[in-house]
């Protein structure tokens, strides 16, 4: 048997009765032979309380002390594990992302993680020690300060600490069973995913699925370390997320160059930003969005309309996240007359739709009977973005639901289906 | 102007507005010139919370997961002090017990400092920074375990830090405004000392006054740092506890030779073991206290009454924490057979009463009228011990009040006395 490495999430471990639960699982893991190592989150709401603080002594506290104060989080929930698995008999030791070797770069409150020294994780182990180390957090390589890893850091620091330490699995408990082909909130009979490869996950994160963010995934496909998405709350089968299909699902007799559709992803945490009359010259979209990025600005979809030959002008419009919309459209109009262009124009009622599946590019009728459900659904498309395994539209806020619902039953997701439809290899 | 290190307690920074009014005081010091380093507690409650998820999750917590656990909340205060400071337009930096170079030994929940390397601290002030340092805990020198230093904790790396940073003054900010000559609680007419020598605060220290705790006094004594413990609440001066006198007292005329009575201090946290029936013969006693030492018991006052001639046998008594009562009657009970004793009497109504003060062995009339204020007030005496300069007496929990009142006024100190009384050099 070999390392585990599993995450529990804040919503596993928000008080004691939680934490004892989460001991327990932990214990038979140990139990059954393998070597584990678990990265936990702050308590349910503690870092939410800890910001809230941070906010009564000062409106802008600095990057550095922000992170300093919610380290304290991990601190307090690793402990507490450490201390109720050694309850149930068995030896643990916690350590903070410091300890453990987790080391970042400087940038606070979304720092990146350079390397994993897992040295005394490694020792901790070989004594016989079940190692509890505090996700989300790091100390950074020059100044030896602490750091956070920001947005779905835990999630990270056990990947991270997976790939250093050579794990078998990274498994990520969480409170639903696993990747589902939709919300399940929206989708009644949205159905579970078995497995999932990394492209395809990668896809449905970045299109709007919050079960595992891109940025976790994106490390355990550059390690190759499966991940494993399951519930702390159920003894069921997750989502295993890895290159290759399991072996139950590699028996199949399915096509390899065949359209496997993965699941349709749906974000309504965009806005869309449309820059309005731009000359139609080299350089233009160039200095459009340099000045996004100049400010720090990270943007989803981009699309450029076809020019409108009389004027010479055309119009380009692109998607980021809401709370950024204020920012990029100073930006802008900050550097109007060196962009050139007539006017801004923002809309934040706006949401997302993506189908994400392998072999979609090739397959042709995926796209047309896409298009096809969500006209049969009346829903109006403003944008269209498409990549290798994914095809993204943009719509009024309003309709997505409706657009979720019926292009999960247009492409055999539903869980009363006989079977998902399939392109490609059946001739179709 | 020099380096100032300021120590603030739990209740001074107990919610956000404590860390605002404590984050400008410390600005002021710094607008003075000094360079500042502050030492800060965990907020009011946040100790015992810790403590109470974790009792929840576990009866035992190791003593390495209690100390990651509780080192959280200094975490938390010192970030939130930082940004405070900042808020008022003055650089700031938070630092870890571990990041300010206080190295301990490696005895969990009660650590002691071995070392202090404040580097990082001193480049942090070369910066122009004021230093924020977490109380209560360092890092420990062979595991590089996170340890704490129990009781009197931050009032100790307060000390440490002054120590080893060559400070002008150890300040600690508290809630009272400074040393007292009685507990004010009791003694309404209780003046609050300007200056107190070192031995004197020990002595006071360890006959129950909770102002300052033996411990960081006797750390202060040994480097020679002077402490100025005042309020957190308030601008006025406090008590200065150092090796010479303040300037403005060495100015006066009273000889040295004189007895200067400090204060009267009381404990009613004590109870009393008395071993009965032990042979009065060689090796008895140390047979006695090497089982409670094995034990790890802290004792206080030890007394042998004289032997009875007629059966040989004596009794021992000896004053403990009530705390450690249950540890110490198990202890001896354990090794009754080795030591070899009739029976043991517990009793935990008692209560101490000390007089404290300089020159008090060598002028006899202090013991004398210091047992004729007791008798005068009815109060009745069941041990007596003495040092080079103070005499303590234990006594039913319920006479304390009024055997400290007693005393108090005996010895000139109420305050609206018109000068203490003075032994010694007045001829007395």
């Amino acid at each position: 048997m070999g390392l585990v490495v599993q995450k529990y999430g804040g919503s596993s471990v928000a008080d004691a009765e939680g934490i004892k639960r989460v001991a327990k699982r932990i214990v038979e893991a140990k139990k059954n032979g393998h070597q584990v190592v678990v990265v936990v989150s702050a308590m349910g709401d503690t870092t939410d309380e800890l910001i809230d603080l941070a906010e009564q002594v000062s409106p802008m506290p600095s990057g550095r002390e922000f992170d300093m104060l919610l380290t304290a989080g991990e601190r307090i929930s690793m402990a507490l594990l450490a201390m109720a698995i050694k309850n149930l008999g068995h030896s643990a030791q916690s350590f903070t992302g410091s300890q453990a070797g987790v080391i970042t770069d400087s940038v606070h409150n979304k720092a990146r993680i350079i390397d994993v020294t897992p040295g005394r994780i490694r020792t901790a182990l070989d004594e016989g020690n079940i190692a509890i180390v505090a996700g989300f957090q790091g100390v950074s390589q020059d100044k030896k300060d602490i750091t956070t890893l920001g947005r779905g850091g835990s999630d990270t620091t056990a990947v991270a600490l997976a790939a250093a330490l050579d794990a078998e699995v990274c498994e990520i408990y969480t409170d639903v069973d696993g990747v589902f082909t939709a919300d399940p909130r929206v989708v009644k009979k949205a159905r579970k995913i078995d497995w999932i490869a990394f492209e395809d996950m990668l896809e449905l994160a970045a299109s709007g699925s919050k079960v595992l963010l891109h940025r976790c995934v994106e490390y355990a496909r550059r390690y190759n370390i499966p991940i494993h998405v399951r519930s702390s709350f159920s003894g069921h089968e997750g989502t295993w997320v890895s290159s290759e299909p399991l072996k139950t699902q590699q028996q199949g007799d399915k096509p390899v160059e065949q359209a496997i559709i993965s699941g349709v992803a749906h974000d309504t945490s965009e806005a869309k930003v449309t820059v309005v009359g731009v000359p139609d010259k080299p350089g233009e979209a160039a200095a459009i969005f340099r000045t996004i990025s100049d400010a720090e600005i990270n943007i989803d979809m981009i699309v450029q309309n076809v020019s409108a030959a009389s004027t010479g002008l055309t119009d380009i419009s692109f998607t980021l996240p809401k709370a950024e919309g204020r920012k990029a459209i100073d930006a802008l109009e900050k550097n109007r007359s060196g962009i050139g262009f007539d006017s801004l124009r923002y809309d934040d009622q706006i949401g997302k739709i993506s189908l994400v599946g392998a072999g979609m590019k090739t397959n042709p009728g995926v796209t047309a009977d896409f298009f096809k459900a969500l006209a049969d659904a009346g829903v109006n498309i403003e944008l269209i973005s498409t990549s290798e395994i994914r095809i993204s539209v943009v719509t009024r806020a309003d309709d997505v639901n409706e657009a979720v619902r019926a292009v999960h039953t247009a492409f055999g997701l539903d869980s009363d289906s006989d079977e998902a439809v399939v392109y490609g290899g059946t001739g179709r």
